[in-house]
């Protein structure tokens, strides 16, 4: 019976796919602070060429230079999964397949993202990279790529993060990376903050803000973002490509994927190669998972809304619950995000991809079930697409439908072991998000005059 | 470049390999309270039929039954990873390859042996197994075990890892394991040494006492235990037998493997196979890694002694520091041992296998130096092999030689990432042992009559 459908090192992808290619609408353009599109030569300051190139590119395929795959060996080809003992413990007819991202040294699937980024700011002649990070993820997977292409990576570490996760920062530190708690007295935006709320846990919008107000005022520092843009969806689609290849090598095609969406680099990053075959004419269903406290893409709205906090990052159409929004304390930090990639947005809208909800005990319920199956703890953020996906796995039970199903393991839980306690004890309650607040929080978006 | 080696999985072994069938003189056997040697019949009250057959067998192969190659195809074969990064920053001409165990869901090598002994048990008709842990690297794998083959685990972990590391606890308990701090008042022996210590912070000594007496008294319960026996350096020989494949693919052969080594199951795992092409004129070394703070082999007695404080255990012939002495708090947990296998004991003390000890900033050196370069943070265990073998790739550096180095990435460090945290900020230091506690300790072995 086979459980492991590995592929060789020379089978990771030597293009990514971008699916703007294939999108039946162009994507609309970035705004900036004067409401006019954002030119290429208004990112320089934060980014590289070559990452402002393919920000903007409508090209299919781009080649993934020599160097990040040969960075992405490390870990890539990521192994896929039939989750045999957790059909038979759900009993469904269905058959589980999982991508599992979570074997790359930092635990997630990031870094695939993070050594493109290192490397193309290398080759610009960068030498330094701001960052934020939130559950830190994102911090551990950049400070990972800093030290293989040599650049110095600073991360802004959410405070309430930076106080609760040492671990997570002594792995960004072991790798190289200098981690600040954030808001910080090192920028002015952090500075404004503090002086209003001395002990404010900050959010990722303010880190964000942070980061780049660094990368922007340093002409030897740019700016990373580990999610939201379309650069960083198109890295990870060597994860679609792959389980693609892989399904094939076992005559397999899915009919549903669920991946966990925060900003959308996940979920992005496993539909994606998929969607072009959708667009060709295949049926296959690509199915967003957030969590009901932070229902971006099913309870938000699509406006221009900023991706920061302090509204320094050009203004985007997407889905949101506005900049303002602090989502409730839940442990999928990851997914605790106010917008979403414009791209996984504009998809949504057009209904050509799903989404779904789920709350926050029901995630940990599936996560369980999982470890104590398949033995893999995951991540908070992965059990959400595990959790939509045993929903519909109990529906092939009772409709005796034979469907394959696939889900992203974005990561594994090794740092997330408290929530787990705290499930476990019986302590973890689902989080309510305020209607109230998100109505305020969409009044304060920016005005955009640009005719769509 | 190729970076990873992996294999099918098709590829598991289906047979263990025994070194007892290659070692020029048999074994000696254990020793009862009574001083007379052990009958497999004295065994059965804590260990199932097929355990015991293994435990005393000389027959070279031993099949592995099919529904643990199933267990174990969750994440083996293991990859094979040479170390090109590594290389290139030592700047050494050898050519350095290690095995990564830490993929395995518990993060170590030790499932490798914990499904086979849950399986057998399972078989047997037992529904509990007792056993202890120190670090948690044994706990976490029983229980994912017990999970997977519907066996109930109760762990007696060390109360200062009980107390220090509430991550490994809680994935013991996420995987269904029950887990008592040591020294517990749930046994005899830890009731009789709280009431002499109720502060006591307990030993792996102590929790082997413990978690015997409770097997030894319930019918429904077995023992199992994480090293030092000959059925547990057996299961772990999948290791080597892998290895040995994997670097026939590039067409390599090692001429030195180093492991760590504290009861001696991660050493037997990798060496034990190429000991087989030894014994056969092959020229290769092996080389058992230990902390200078718990030097068995390199500082120990070969005598008679328990393996555990309390006196429960057989009595074997081994390196000991006596079964008394408690070594110096280092972060390696499972090095703090005092004695080691009695096969890889015999091996040693008969010059087939080498030893060599390090000291604890050396590992933690080398263990960054690693993850900055192949991206892996290892457990401070496995850093003890690769400081070893840095020695040697720096050896080699000077003398011009290309040798084939190979060691065992024994497990992840994702749970040390505090001990790293220490070295960084420069607060790790080298711990001494205690010549006279070594001298006092080795005063109390057993006095064994048995004429060798």
């Amino acid at each position: 019976m086979q459980t492991k459908i590995t592929l060789p090192e020379s089978s990771i992808p030597d293009h990514w796919y971008n699916v703007v290619a294939d999108m039946p609408n162009q994507p609309l353009p970035y705004i900036g602070p004067e409401g006019q599109p954002i030119t290429p030569d208004a990112m320089q300051a934060i980014f590289p060429p070559s990452i402002i190139e393919q920000e903007m590119s409508g090209e299919r395929w781009i080649e993934i230079p020599e160097p990040v795959r040969e960075a992405l060996k490390l870990w890539r080809p990521s192994p896929l999964y039939r989750a045999h003992r957790l059909e038979q413990a759900i009993g469904t007819p269905a058959r589980i397949y999982y991508k599992n991202e979570s074997v790359s040294p930092a635990g997630s699937h990031k870094p695939n993202t993070a050594v493109a980024q290192a490397y193309y700011n290398r080759e610009a002649g960068i030498s330094h990279l701001a960052t934020e990070t939130g559950a830190g993820q994102w911090g551990c997977a950049l400070s990972l790529a800093g030290q293989m292409f040599g650049l110095q990576v600073h991360i802004y570490m959410v405070k309430i993060s930076y106080d609760q996760k040492p671990a997570r920062r002594s792995m960004m530190q072991a790798w190289g990376g200098e981690v600040h708690s954030s808001p910080s007295n090192l920028t002015e935006c952090g500075r404004k903050i503090l002086d209003k709320d001395p002990n404010c846990s900050g959010s990722l919008g303010i880190a964000i803000s942070e980061a780049v107000e660094e990368a922007a005022g340093k002409e030897d520092t740019n700016y990373a973002l580990g999610s939201v843009l379309n650069h960083v969806l198109l890295h990870q689609t060597v994860i679609g490509q792959e389980a693609k290849a892989q399904l094939a090598l076992v005559d397999e095609y899915p009919d549903v994927i669920f991946a966990p969406c925060g900003g959308g680099s996940n979920f992005g990053g496993i539909a994606f190669p998929f969607f072009a075959d959708k667009a060709a004419g295949k049926e296959v269903q690509l199915v967003a998972v957030e969590p009901t406290s932070c229902p971006t893409l099913t309870k938000g709205t699509y406006a221009w809304d900023w991706g920061d906090s302090a509204g320094l990052t050009p203004i985007m159409k997407m889905y949101t619950l506005g900049h303002d929004f602090v989502p409730p304390g839940i442990h999928a930090g990851g997914l605790r995000y106010h917008g979403a990639s414009a791209l996984v947005s504009q998809l949504y809208h057009e209904g050509l991809i799903d989404a779904v909800s789920i709350p926050q005990t029901e995630t940990f319920e599936a996560g369980l079930l999982f470890a104590r199956t398949e033995g893999i703890i995951p991540a908070p953020e992965s059990t959400h697409a595990l959790a939509a996906m045993i929903r519909e796995a109990k529906s092939c039970k009772e409709s005796g439908e034979q469907k394959t199903l696939l889900f992203n393991l974005s990561g594994h839980g090794h740092f997330d072991l408290s929530a787990y306690d705290r499930f476990i004890s019986g302590e973890l309650r689902d989080e309510e998000y305020s209607s109230e607040a998100i109505a305020a929080s969409l009044q304060n978006l920016p005005n955009v005059a640009f005719e769509e």
